[in-house]
């Protein structure tokens, strides 16, 4: 997955796309990246790694300009490299560009190929190269023009934010499967995947750009370009259940109140009698909560979180390993003990984790545990831009919920039917994408493609 | 404030050690230190920083042996320096001999000035380097009569874990200020300040080290002495009501459910009429659970952590800063839009960041925000090792409770009475130091005393 | 400058290319970069800085293959930015391909405009990008047919370093410019810009790659391929003179007898009366020795060295540089007060540097300083490569000899005279380029140009 | 070895003495360190490597006042740790105070047993510390006084420079062992092991420091006091021949041209027919200077050094370094090639250098080797200051001259006689310490001491 931000028309652009992109952070820890405009030329700075620890001073104030464009990354296609990171920046026929991408095209593979053959030459394995190789092509006159006609070729899900010396864009998919919103500070414009990242800056939330919208905005102003054949909306369903921030809107609604209502439903589809109710922190959060209130019992914190764990954390050597260190999460045992307790998450992948958890909190002394999941087993890949496992590493692929309970060690599984799950959903059930539940793929994807791993 | 770890053969002592110190960082975040002994030597590494950064691979497998302490450090004494960084290791006349230290001693200055004038040259401005030149002093031949005779010299709140190349000292002053407890693995015996370190590394909690006691772990097993006069207990309160992680046990008793109980009398003082109650993440998520359970009011999430911030974090510039940048928490406006709210924080001190914290959830729309806080206010200084600001810099040392709910904007603001928190406590009322709630000192402090301050 | 070196058939590939590229550091400081093949993909690794920082032990283990190319890079064109630094690498129609470049294309511009409109985007400001996109454009089948219709499209000075998964390939333009010569070490066979990239892993020198050669190595061993028009070769002079390491042959010939020679006949050409002949340490060595010995006055090191010098000096403050600071060089007081100096130079740029040097020899107590330079003036820009200061910024393309003296401050100045200079020359004169000297340049260059800057 | 450094009386204090430091790195290479002190308070930075990387513009800034002292170290006693990097500076009874020592004690272990004794305790190994620990139980009333007291019982090598709030001392043992000068700067006093750390901020050479002496330097000016008794001098001889830089001043006179002497008495003791005289670099190269001019045999570079070889230059693996990697020599063959040789070095101590040279040398053609040594066989340890190899590692301790000319693989070997280098002095023969050459030892050392080494 990945997180893109953009600003224009502010002194302070690449300070404040600086914190855009902090706080997508959930989006992409693993790199990185700012291109800014100061009307004259672009100002690029990437880097491995989160975003505080890519940027310092020196590297914002080295990129000038009152435009700038930003970018994390969580490798979908391209493998785990610096040249990867994006923006994508190139010196095309008509003057500098960069581009950062949010999804991921099915068909990179093929318009590789055909542009190799016309002698184009490749930097990376990213999807944006791609488009500026097909926008370099156009012999179209205006940017407009020659971006339209690359975009009329690619498929697939993309949220793009592209800037040049004048312009800055904004591209979502005509499906629209990720989210990508509009708002202001003062007379600035702000553009980003969510709206946490206009909340960071104080900036005022406008409305999504929409599925299939080109928005252009330059010194005179903004407008709207919309050059695709009309088209199913095919929202992503996972960005409410896990990926968003709780405190974002995307796709215009709430997230925090929608993971509640997953939690209420979950709770009316599979009722239980328990002592406490526990999320495991933080995803599950929202869900137990609405499952705690609908159902009347007590919401506890079973396992505390340690907020000082960091990216350069030691990992235990294998013989300290099997003393099963709980480097993340403690069980609150005076708590637990003795109890029937009810463990809300919001899905599980591959079920270890889920295990050593629910191992955990045995060892602490619960009683009894049910496992409540606000969403369907995960069944399918997703070709749309959220690395999850290839089929075969997604255990409800093959594994039977009987077999999954006994897996994780639970007294009971239950999880949220398809249809509690779109019940659910602020919006209206035909708009959202659910191939990884339930394998309807809403654009056809190749039948051979390379590894999908999803890292929780 | 201060934490310490220690653990007595183990052939993965300086590892274990360290994961000790990692759930203790909240104790201490300025520097970190660990020495271990192989039997022949002692080894040392410290550095400036949390516990992560300051260790990594290389400088564990060079911390050789099977025992070892360590420290995280919060100056309460002694600048912030490597220098002043724990254990403090010094060659005696009878050996290499390490030191750490958890609390603050009223007589440092009386004891450094002593010392010097009989030839003493100091390294560093810490209570820890005058225990080692008390007991270099001695002419005690045992090192257990050595350490006597030092501690019976020296007058405040101490915690201690000492080291030599054959044995590892735990002490707790006769007070028993501060929490420190003995556990074990397999045949180790860990000593720490919290007992989430043990749970860690999955040692089992045995029992506290008791105010007064002198334990000696060395290969014969361990013994204990008690050297000191019968004093009346003086348990900081304090690390019940904030400091502790609210999974550990101390002084025996879960923190937890405490603060739980400290939340449910804070609503039987104080009940009030809301649509919602939220916690100050994270120190007043237990007091508001237990406020929410007793009055019934739905408990909420109002503000949402984010998880990505790190230390080199860069600080926006004043013109960025201005706009009020929600850099650590961004309250869930849907949730909060039109809503009479109650907030629940464990403490205030200066003010300034709960005032903050209003005029967030003001500007997401709550139409009415009543304050609770889970202890009295907060009118003394602490001598025995919590960094507070002297007494000008507490809020309610000088401030009416109108004048300090007037500061921080609220509709109402309501504090636990004293009376209330010690009746929350699980031990009885007369073990417990308030000092700084009431200004009743179990020892007395000097008149003139440095410059304290409390930072949260 | 640039320098190159490479290796074929070698398992510990590019751990030997690194030590070539190190001891060609004094070609090029400022970025280095080294791209190996194990017959199945490239591994690239580069880096701002010295060799010796911008690799380690894990970035050379990352380096897999028995092929491997390096690049060290002043530059020429393009600006000083890690995107810049060399081998470039690509993923070319016909797979990937790298290539390292030391020289100067004088049609570079044409090119690239011709290549953009042709719907080529650029990564970088080097020449060596527009050699792959030129390849990529060629319609022939085989690499050697693809890169010959390249190089017939490029003028100017080039010695090439190419790799492809199976192949590796050295180019020497048909004028020769630059110095490339051919070694071996067992059965491999490696490339370089200087032979002293050979010794210092002990490989044999075989010979020099012709000017206007093309030499393919792989599996099956070598083939050359001249597809050039014959052409009058243009040795660079200045190779000889200043900027090859004296340890090298260079054009097959001694750099160290070379530079004697010039000294000797600096002395034949402007004899003078001293009682100490001393170099500008060290470019000036081996024609003062040279100097010396023709003369039968003693040579003498009169200033010393610091050798500990290093990247990260601190440039001392304003107040304190005006003291003077003698950071690089001390003259020895002792042996030069009150005596007749001459000081042999290998040339003279800005004249500042001289300027400050013979200042400090005054304050040493020098009598008498008599400056002989072993070669004639620069008076005019290279355009193939060498980083001249561009016209105005060379003091002999505006300044008499006696304004140099007055300038430098000097009792006399001589320098080379152009016959005197391809006299000492171990190769016939027409074989070698003057430009710099006299402006006849070999390959017409374009009217306007960019800024060229000489960093000695 | 070390070097020390300091001044008094300038507003750039620290930034000078940094300059001094850098000057003398040649006397210490594994640690460096400056205190500073602006009257109210002493400043501390110390950190491992080369001075140039242990300092940055911040920590010199952070070094405030008017008068610093510094120390580089290459370890005697006190192993290679941080903790033992000078200045050591420590909070005495009197005040902060800290210290910088060139040289070595020899009764340390009893001073160090007396004082562990009295109740010190010791931080560090390293005989700083004792110093200071004397002084601490000094009973005197001034500082010059309780610097006498502790002075007059230890016994050894020493030049000191101390600091404190208001005080810049320099002292130099009876026996003046080490050099040690003082200098000017307008009116500030600069103190400096070598006159190189004068020359390098241009500060003026008043005069060495006397054996004997103690120099107080204060804002009333400087006083001396000579509390010892009187007795024979004995100055290293060894700084001439190889250690001190060639460019200083030692002992009042020059170093370079005693070295050029060394050479020409070399060539009278033992004359040889060559074509060519040529040094080791760069230690050898003023005596190879006065071999070649008393012989008229021309002196030449025969072998080049790689000027960018840094400390962080990666070993090759053993693979690799069976190739005999030419790092930092490489011979000049074309010079070489069927030549007979006479090679001048400074010195011989464990002959493994030396013999890997020679090895170079006869694959590059040389015909015939002779190898003459600038002073006598060391067959003693050193117990003053330099780390020679114990007696076991002095190849000449054990092997006769036959057997170290075979070892090393040369025609002819010889070594400059005792009586030969002390003609070439320009001092007075009684005035040297010989003991490394003769086991004369001017100062009775203890039976039993630790491991003793020399690293060129």
């Amino acid at each position: 997955m990945c997180g893109i931000s953009g600003i224009y028309g502010h002194p302070n652009a690449s300070e404040l796309t600086y914190l855009g992109l902090y706080s997508l952070q959930h989006r992409g820890q693993e790199s990185a990246g700012l291109v800014s405009s100061d009307n004259k030329k672009l100002y690029s700075h990437k880097g491995m790694g989160l975003v505080s620890s890519v940027f310092n001073h020196q590297s914002l104030i080295a990129l000038k300009g009152k435009a700038a464009i930003g970018h994390v990354r969580y490798s979908t296609t391209g493998s785990s490299l610096l040249k990867n990171a994006q923006p994508f920046l190139a010196n095309s026929p008509y003057g500098e560009i960069a581009i950062a991408h949010n999804g991921n095209l099915v068909n990179s593979k093929e318009l590789r190929d055909t542009l190799q053959k016309k002698g184009s030459i490749f930097q990376t394995t990213a999807d944006s190269e791609i488009i500026i190789h097909l926008m370099a092509h156009s012999t179209k006159k205006s940017l407009s023009d020659r971006l339209t006609e690359a975009l009329l070729q690619i498929k697939g899900a993309y949220c793009l934010l592209l800037i040049t010396r004048k312009k800055m864009i904004a591209v979502r998919d005509p499906n629209g499967f990720r989210p990508l919103c509009l708002g202001k500070l003062n007379n600035s414009l702000v553009v980003a995947s969510e709206s946490c990242a206009l909340d960071i800056i104080q900036a005022e939330y406008i409305r999504e750009i929409e599925p299939g919208e080109i928005l252009i905005i330059d010194e005179n102003g903004t407008s709207s370009i919309k050059p695709f054949p009309k088209t199913k909306p095919s929202l992503c369903i996972f960005e409410f259940v896990y990926f968003a921030r709780p405190d974002s809107k995307i796709f215009g609604e709430s997230v925090y109140l929608t993971r509640k209502r997953l939690g209420g439903k979950l709770y009316r589809e599979s009722p239980v009698k328990s002592d406490l109710v526990i999320p495991i922190p933080d995803s599950g959060n929202y869900a137990a909560l609405g499952f705690a209130q609908k159902s009347g019992i007590n919401f506890e914190y079973g396992m505390i979180r340690n907020h000082y764990i960091g990216r350069t954390f030691i990992q235990p050597r294998q013989e300290i390993r099997n003393l099963d260190v709980k480097i993340k999460l403690n069980p609150v045992k005076e708590l637990l003990k003795g109890k029937r307790i009810t463990v809300v998450e919001d899905s599980i992948v591959r079920g270890t984790t889920a295990r050593s958890r629910i191992q955990s909190l045995r060892r602490a002394g619960a009683k009894k545990i049910d496992m409540k999941v606000s969403c369907p087993p995960h069944r399918f890949p997703c070709f749309y831009g959220i690395d999850f496992s290839s089929k075969g590493e997604l255990i409800a692929s093959s594994h039977s919920l009987e077999e999954i309970r006994k897996f994780i060690g639970l007294n009971s599984l239950s999880y949220l039917s398809l249809e509690g799950m779109l019940a659910a959903m602020p919006l209206p059930k035909k708009n959202f994408c659910t191939a990884c539940f339930n394998g309807n793929y809403p654009i056809p994807v190749p039948k051979k493609t390379g590894k999908h791993i999803l890292e929780k």
